[in-house]
C-alpha cells in the first residue's frame, strides 16, 4: 500500500451543525464535491468529509453506537504560539468548546485542544522543532 | 484557518501492535522522526502518528474511556476494482480483519471496509467518478 490516504470521513450527528461549525468556527470553504447528502473540504493534498454518522455506520455494515473517547485526534500546527493564542481566542468568541487551555507541553511545544460537535478532538499546536 | 492537518493521532491500545500493523500489514516504513514511544507515518503531505491512548488522552487533558463506533473513517482510494480486491485479499491473507468484502456500493463506487487493532476503519475503495 501506498502511504496516503484519500479522504477522512467524520461521521456527524447533524449535518448542518457540523457544515456550520467547519465553514464558519473554522472559516473552511466546502469543495464544488459536495452535495445536500456528504459535504468535503478539500485539504492538503486529501479530503475531509462530513456525513451522516448513521449513514457512515451503515456503509461500514457497522452498528453505529459508540460513545467517550474516539482515541483519534488530528493537529492544526500552526507557526508561533502566539498564533495558537489568537486562533484559540478566535475560536473561543465563536463559542467552539475549548477542552484544553494553551499551555506548554511536556515534549516543548505549546498546544490547546478544542472540539467540534461531535466531539472529535482538533489540537492547536506550534512544535518549535519542526 | 487554513485548510490543512499536520497531523492525524491515533491512541491505540499497545504500540508494538500497532506498529506491526501498519508496517508488516500496510506495508509503510515509519519516519526517522518516530522515537520508542511516538511513531510515524509520512503520508501525502501529513503524517499519522501511533501514540498509547491513554497518553493521547492525558494530552488532551480528558478521560480516556470510549467504546463502539469512532464516528470517523479512513479512506484509501485505488485506480480500480481489481486493486481494490487484490489489496483485501492480500490483507486478509496477513490476518487483518475484513468488515466488509469488495462489494459495490450505492454511490457508483466498489469498496470494502477493514479494521486496525483498535478498530480504526480503513475504507478501501475505487471510486470511478475521481
Amino acid at each position: 500500500m501506498e502511504q496516503r490516504i484519500t479522504f477522512i470521513t467524520l461521521g456527524v450527528k447533524d449535518l448542518q451543525t457540523s457544515i456550520d461549525f467547519y465553514e464558519n468556527k473554522f472559516g473552511w470553504k466546502r469543495s464544488p464535491m459536495s452535495t445536500g447528502d456528504i459535504v468535503f473540504f478539500e485539504l492538503n493534498g486529501f479530503s475531509l468529509s462530513l456525513y451522516p454518522r448513521e449513514e457512515l455506520a451503515k456503509d461500514a455494515t457497522i452498528d453505529p453506537a459508540g460513545s467517550g473517547f474516539k482515541g483519534i485526534t488530528f493537529a492544526y500546527n500552526t507557526r508561533s504560539e502566539e498564533e495558537v493564542n489568537n486562533l484559540v481566542k478566535s475560536l473561543k468568541e465563536k463559542g467552539v468548546t475549548i477542552v484544553k487551555e494553551p499551555q506548554k507541553v511536556f515534549w516543548g511545544g505549546y498546544s490547546s485542544y478544542i472540539s467540534d460537535p461531535d466531539g472529535n478532538l482538533w489540537e492547536i499546536a506550534f512544535n518549535p522543532f519542526l
